[in-house]
């Protein structure tokens, strides 16, 4: 064995192999491809990556493990594991270094979740303002000299201590109030919805109140679990859309209402479950996973205690849990398309799928959780953001006031590319948005081997010039191809972030030419390249059978490379229309948001001409800004007032109606196109690539 | 037979008697104890009193009855009775008048209910400006160049047609919007709530909204069912309070709430559902009884029809029927005692009932009735009236908004007697409230043979001074006892208001003493003055057995005269006390509320002493006045206000605390008390009666 080298065995999955000594566990465990929750990127806070040591010789791996082969405790790992723990052989995954062979194992918590989860939390800028607030009051019990009423009594109090007047009270509040007066010895902490309604009322005091941003996807719910006092994202959770199996975009579902005798109420009812499940795995995560217990139904107020404890701390664990039930839940902001929006509220959805598209309420709302059948505090609301148009929902005007490039000189376009892609240009003077039916290829979807973000998925690939060789990267495995053994890479399929890659470096390589079609003549000696001899199509392979997990060649077709042509030509056709409508002669930014974004390379994006020209710097991925307008939403009341003003602002230019609108759309499809000047991709591509 | 009178036999009840001619049928009718509907009091205006002559010669009854011997037809008639009935020989029955002999039947829908119902509505004068108003509009579709949303279409058109803007729409009704506006071809009706909120959009042009006006007493439920548009009432509906079967005060409910688990949730759910069977009754009424059927569940805006007939004729019976659903009801108000309020709304009751009582809350309440689960149009509110005190509730602010003491320079003493006594006292300068235990027994209850006012209660009592015999009468009997045969009589037991007679004459009689005990002296050799051999206690007889249908004789007991005594104490000495704190010497007028007000002998109650000295004709009773307020907040949303600004403005007086109290109180059980001035009964009770 190579000294420089361990072995290292992952347990319970028995995943193993040879690793680089000095790498940490978590790095190791990419290697071999396992699976280990690392919130917080290694950066040694979150204690997620917690792993343990096994001592001993183990006769069917040939390996002795040792926790002398692994590098000295660290003063960080103090944090997350206590001593017995420590005894035990527990060490953090990002600290601990390989120094020779090891057996490790990894709990059920830190294992991460199948699903590569890109939908984490930016680190945006939010003024605190949220709209329910808590304001803790001590008032004077009755008397015969002044019975005044429960309400009008803390009514009082929060008028002579914060100012707040002419408020009303939600009835399921009500209720509790003369009870949660009284067992807390007329001190109580009101919550209060957006200065205007009572909406919870607690014994004594407590400093916080949760929150739920939720962004409904055509595919995936996310949703960030919020700190309305702290600002702090305490979790993230999400979900596949449970409605994926009524059709994969808008059109399959609205689809399916018409033709369907409840086919509205099956998918509304299905998604406000998954809302329900999505909650649920947000409380889970606060207790304790070896005390997972509920506070006592009805506990609040009816009991003796005057404040039920909010926080409860594991020391074997190294953890503090919050302990918190669904009533302590009191807001949500939900933005989404305007389909999905339709069918969660229960709107009929049909009129959004004909033209002239438009939808059944532009506005924001404020519905009683409850009437959705959302199981929150029984007296909280859920803001619904406002939607610009059929084809530009709840979901842009999240994007929008997490970007705001209404307060900006520079025009930027902002691409948010999903099941379908959302596009909106403009500065501080003036905004525009339409949407294009990118389709779901550039997710990956609908492509022969397309697949989710998840283990396996292509992500990245580079095609020889000369020989057509292709060395790739898949999820969950640091290792390119070309450094791998062949079965190693278990190789699934391709995801969103790996379409880019595959098209630009089909084309950069010659494999298909400007008009996306295989190079018959380039490819004669290739015996990647060759005719489906089920489908009569040309395909080229990507990865060999022996390099896949499924026993099949993994290959892009001609049919997958014109769909991601069509998805590309709509998006570039539609940025121009846009870009010309606005008298612009570049924009000055691309922000892309939604999980494509994250992953995209920018250069091959300007390759495959998605978007107008712009200066490589100046093209960005902004992530889930459409989550992060829905959090800034629930933590800042004027972002709400501000999401309706978008909404109503914003001009929505239907492309497809457009004259030039088709010719631009077939042009769009080259690779990448010369009816355009692409002056920032010279000295980046290859002149003659360029020129061809 | 006398040539003035003529033999009439009412089918299908067969009671038959000699009349006097030129009585109407209606008169005729009571004179021997039959029940004909006569909603609108002989008015001619409601129909309801429709009957028909039996044209022959009815050996049975040795009569020939023929349209000849009832008095010509009218032209009133016509507007209920069509010509193919009158052929018939249908008649009104407030409109024929007795000529000769007949022979009438009463057709099963003019038959009065068995119960008899003092609740009707009263003509008080309302404002017309209901919370729910409807407005028809035209919109343009959407197009191309402007796809604007569905609700901003209609809001822009409400604002450009009638000024209203900034408007909001209920979930529930947002879903309905989209087809109502395509099967109305662009025009629709909408319904606004407080110029706030779109409550319901119904294709095409409407005219007419509904809404219930609900009166919930401790022992009845009476609502008015009334159009909102014409202010017309088309029904009164009542019940009895299932919560009855709790108990029958207001402090039985309160400790069964304390006592069992889910004391509250049972009577807050009873009367739910006795809320909803109420309304179901209303709607059934609007039916044609032969033809009851609902209209099919989702017509509204689901169908091929743009506007849904609210109308049907049904020729044969003379009437129109408007063919209402749940839906159809778009309003409600209501109005309660507090702790009525308090159960209702499943708010515990616990505090109001201990000293010093502070309510929950005392401000008005606008609930979705959703959120009660009250069955009427699904984005409906309920305004729920506001609360002076613990023992002043909403009820009393809606005798408050129906009489407007506040408006007067005259000061007002108000009394609602109900099972608790409420008082209002005051001008347009200020008013104050209180609440005394009078207990129920003024409305008949907790007496021995105390009951409802419905056939067989005696209503009123005479008791001759030599000879202590009794003359009474009995509801559904219109002939005295002392002109009929004891076996007509049927009497079962005393009412609410022949309480008063009772005791007013057994005083006068000098049956009882001043004091309310039973003066051996006089009755020494009256066989109706007895021992009662079960419980020992002193009993006087008002009715033998062989005048009864129970076969029992109806007595008054000792103890029944102290129950009326401590009633009418409590009423006094809280009046009393008013009086005192306002610095009054006299009230300038009394008006008695409820029931009991509608029936009582003013004479009588001052005799008895029930309220200071007044003058006899500015004492008044107001009837139903609780239930006209929830009338006038139903049709006039001023009154709501109205209704808060009484409920803070009142002010509440705990007359158990005040420390003359329990002296007045034992003073005022006397009959009448001479500690106070009765000026006004000089002349009306002889001398010697009053200075006994």
């Amino acid at each position: 064995m190579d000294s420089d080298k361990a072995m290292v065995i992952f347990q319970p999955s028995g995943r193993r192999g040879e690793v680089p000594k000095g790498i940490n566990l978590i790095e190791a465990s990419r290697l071999l491809g396992v699976d280990i929750e690392a919130l917080c990127g290694e950066k040694k806070v979150c204690g997620k990556c917690t792993v343990r040591i096994e001592e001993g010789h183990f006769e069917k791996y040939g390996v002795t493990s040792s926790m002398k082969n692994v590098s000295a405790w660290q003063e960080e790992e103090e944090k997350f594991i206590s001593p017995e723990r420590r005894e035990k052989g527990f060490r953090l995954g990002c600290v601990a270094q390989v120094k020779g062979d090891l057996l490790v194992f990894v709990p059920e918590e830190s294992r991460a979740g199948k699903q590569v989860v890109s939908k984490a939390a930016r680190d945006i800028h939010i003024q605190h303002d949220p709209a329910v607030r808590l304001y803790y009051v001590e008032v004077d019990p009755p008397t015969f000299e002044e019975p005044l009423g429960d309400f009008e009594r803390i009514c009082r109090a929060l008028e002579r201590d914060y100012g707040l007047s002419s408020l009303t009270i939600d009835i399921f509040t009500l209720r509790t109030l003369p009870d949660a007066l009284r067992n807390g010895n007329w001190k109580v902490t009101v919550s209060v919805w957006n200065e205007k309604e009572v909406i919870r009322v607690r014994p004594g005091r407590a400093e916080h109140a949760y929150g739920l941003a939720i962004d409904v996807g055509t595919t995936t719910v996310a949703a960030y679990f919020c700190d309305l006092t702290t600002m702090e994202v305490i979790d993230t959770v999400s979900m596949m859309n449970p409605q994926c199996k009524y059709g994969e975009d808008v059109m399959a579902r609205i689809t399916f209402h018409m033709t369907s005798e409840d086919g509205l109420k099956r998918m509304s009812d299905d998604i406000i479950e998954g809302l329900n499940e999505l909650i649920d795995k947000a409380i889970a995560n606060t207790y304790p996973p070896t005390k997972k217990k509920k506070k006592k139904k009805g506990a609040e107020g009816s009991g003796d205690t005057v404040d039920v404890p909010e926080v409860v701390e594991v020391p074997e664990e190294g953890k503090t849990y919050l302990r918190l039930t669904r009533e302590d839940i009191e807001d949500i902001t939900i933005g989404f398309n305007t389909a999905m929006h339709h069918i969660l509220l229960g709107l009929n959805p049909e009129y959004v799928g004909m033209a002239p598209f438009p939808p059944v309420i532009h506005h924001s709302l404020d519905i009683k959780a409850r009437d959705l059948c959302v199981n929150i505090n029984p007296s909280a609301y859920m803001f619904v953001l406002p939607i610009e148009a059929g084809f530009v929902g709840a979901d842009n005007v999240g994007v929008l006031i997490a970007e705001e490039p209404y307060k900006h000189e520079e025009n930027q376009l902002i691409i948010d590319i999903g099941t379908n892609g959302e596009l909106v240009l403009g500065n501080r003077h003036k905004l525009i948005s339409s949407s294009c039916a990118t389709g779901p290829a550039l997710e990956g979807a609908q492509l022969s081997y397309g697949m989710r973000a998840a283990p396996g998925a292509i992500e990245r690939i580079e095609i020889d010039r000369e020989t057509k060789e292709v060395n790739y990267k898949v999820i969950g495995r640091d290792a390119w191809r070309k450094f791998s053994e062949p079965k190693d890479m278990k190789a699934k399929g391709i995801c969103g972030s790996g379409i880019l890659d595959v098209l630009a470096e089909l084309y950069s390589s010659g494999v298909i030419t400007k008009s996306g079609v295989f190079n018959k003549k380039e490819l004669e000696d290739c015996k990647r390249f060759r005719i489906n001899p089920d489908n009569r199509q040309p395909e080229f392979v990507l990865a060999w059978a022996e390099e896949s997990s499924i026993d099949k060649d993994i290959v892009i077709s001609q049919k997958d490379v014109r769909q991601i042509q069509l998805a590309k030509g709509a998006l570039y056709a539609g940025c121009k229309l846009m870009v010309k409508r606005m008298g612009l002669e570049k924009v000055d930014q691309v922000k892309i948001a939604g999980a494509f974004g994250t992953h995209v390379d920018r250069t091959k994006a300007l390759i495959m001409g998605l978007f107008p020209d712009c200066e490589i710097e100046m093209i960005q991925g902004v992530g889930n800004a459409a989550g992060d307008g829905c959090r800034a939403a629930l933590l800042n009341r004027k972002k709400r007032v501000e999401a309706n003003w978008c909404s109503r602002n914003v001009e929505y230019i239907e492309l497809t109606v457009e004259p030039t609108f088709q010719k631009d759309f077939m042009e769009a499809m080259q690779l990448p196109h010369m009816t355009d000047d692409f002056p920032h991709l010279r000295g980046i591509v290859p002149d003659e690539v360029l020129d061809q």
